[in-house]
């Protein structure tokens, strides 16, 4: 007897291909009474799909869960890559979504991988008591918090020690020469709320500090620049610009440059976070590096010895840097 | 009665708190025994979990999954990004992972995503012939290619007309001063041929065109750069450079500014894909641009027709055009 392929399968019982297919791999998108149609030629035939036979042969990828905050910010998605260059030698494949510092969003996608039965879940989260965090841990799924540090002590997570990286920032500033400082802040997160605090606690002059904060894109940096020349006048002032946030800096800097400001002379910029283009862009940026591939790298690394050992907790804080490049005059360290 | 918490179940039934959890939401890897025992306890109770409750009571997320081919490569992660925006809307997770160039690895991933039961899947395939996309094929499971050109015109997918992006650079270097023009290309894809043929037709002096191929990664555009000075005398000789990926060109670009090289002066850099950081980077770059979050964008909203309606076919070639930026000399288009 020739060998029946999904062709003959499919005449045989009066339905398309797709349909065929659809009962070996999905049976539960067709009608029962196809289903038993079909399967009855199949069993008739003794029929076994080809390549797709070998597929169902394999067993499902281990997915673990992964929650960044935004797909579109240079940052999480280095997390994203230093996660994925773990798991994926290790046969896990990631579920990766972004909550976009929706805090509703943030606790539907975990419902969602809890329903999904993920083995594991790396999460970024909104808030340090985020109700995300809470669920993960009354679902008994192992997980690990990144770039926060949970109240909870049991609770595992890699974070950069960010009030260590505002003191360096501040450290640095205390001796710049500038006839003013402005700090620029976007989101309402624990690891800004950190940088500002080491900053705060240890630059010299903080009452004569400028403030702006929710400054959170490139491109509200990119909007910021003209206010800044307008109200701070850091066209004629000499400027020094501490700005949380590679992405935003990235954002002023082209602005700047635009606006035929002189940078560093004129207007000096220290960013925060090292993001990858920080060293490509168009002024490569002094940066306090917090070696954002390795957190990730380092957060998947504690997850996959949580998931033999589940009883364990990993806290992992992570030594900021700087890193001296052309948007700030040089300092000898 | 008081309500009874988590606490008290796992005390009750002589087992941790994390044990009641698995046994709510995994108790496939809960003994038999233990778990008839906490279940006991819990129906004595008619103990409910409170957050994990709700979280089981909802549906699982509908998953799509994404492969792309390498995740360090801001083209990929642009079109991810594209892909996100319109699932997330939609109530869908992604199940992203990268092949990274490998193709055993790439047909692996599929089977995964069946064994998975994704609902569709979404594919920038290694090969236009790719096995992978023979299985999704057989498997009847709702998919798009991106990226590329499928030889089967029953297939779906979103690709930009990589051999107009050839001609319209062609076009733009036949009209541009050099003593001598470099071509730049990296791996064998058909989006890469396709890109030649359609400068090779078109360009008015081909067997004068110097070439490299394999150039891959940023890294390894750095790497070319001081051989481009040393056997092709591009400090000497005027020269345009095509680079067949903004990727490399960026990392080219960065070695020709520390080597003290004129751009677009002494050499001038034609990038191609737009990715975003080509605006931003140290020479802005002219580049093809080539839509690619809208490539995302377009996929997804294929493929979510697809899953309403299987028989459909869509075929999308996007027009690429040509950005000016400060890398070449300006020419009135």
């Amino acid at each position: 007897m020739k060998h029946k392929t999904i062709d003959d399968i499919a005449l045989e019982a009066g339905v398309s291909k797709a349909t065929v297919s659809r009962v070996i791999s999905h049976p539960e998108i067709v009608s029962q009474r196809t289903q038993e149609r079909v399967r009855a030629v199949m069993d008739k035939y003794s029929y076994t799909p080809s390549l797709l036979a070998q597929g169902l042969a394999g067993s499902p990828t281990k997915t673990i869960g992964v929650i960044i905050d935004e797909l579109s910010n240079f940052f999480f998605i280095e997390i994203a890559e230093g996660i994925d260059r773990i798991l994926s030698p290790s046969g896990y494949s990631m579920l990766l979504s972004s909550s976009r510092w929706i805090e509703e969003r943030e606790i539907q996608l975990v419902r969602s991988l809890i329903s999904n039965r993920v083995q594991g879940v790396l999460i970024a989260p909104i808030s340090e008591n985020s109700s995300a965090i809470q669920l993960l841990k009354e679902a008994g799924i192992p997980f690990v918090v990144i770039n926060s540090i949970p109240k909870d002590p049991s609770i595992s997570f890699v974070c950069c020690d960010n009030h260590e990286g505002g003191r360096i920032a501040a450290q640095y500033l205390n001796t710049y020469p500038s006839e003013q400082t402005i700090v620029i802040t976007g989101f309402a997160h624990q690891s800004i709320e950190h940088r500002l605090e080491g900053f705060f606690n240890t630059i010299d002059t903080p009452d004569s500090i400028i403030r702006y904060s929710q400054i959170k894109t490139q491109e509200e940096g990119y909007n910021l620049a003209p206010e800044l020349i307008k109200r701070n006048q850091i066209d004629r002032k000499k400027t020094t610009l501490f700005i949380t946030n590679d992405n935003v800096a990235i954002g002023i800097i082209n602005r700047l440059v635009e606006e035929g400001i002189q940078i560093p002379e004129q207007v000096s910029i220290l960013g925060y976070d090292n993001i990858r283009i920080s060293e490509l862009c168009r002024i490569p940026l002094t940066t306090i590096n917090q070696s954002i591939t390795q957190t990730g790298e380092l957060a998947a690394q504690s997850l996959l010895k949580l998931l033999k050992k589940q009883d364990s907790v990993y806290h992992h804080l992570i030594h900021p840097s700087l890193i001296q490049r052309e948007s700030t005059v040089h300092i000898p360290q």
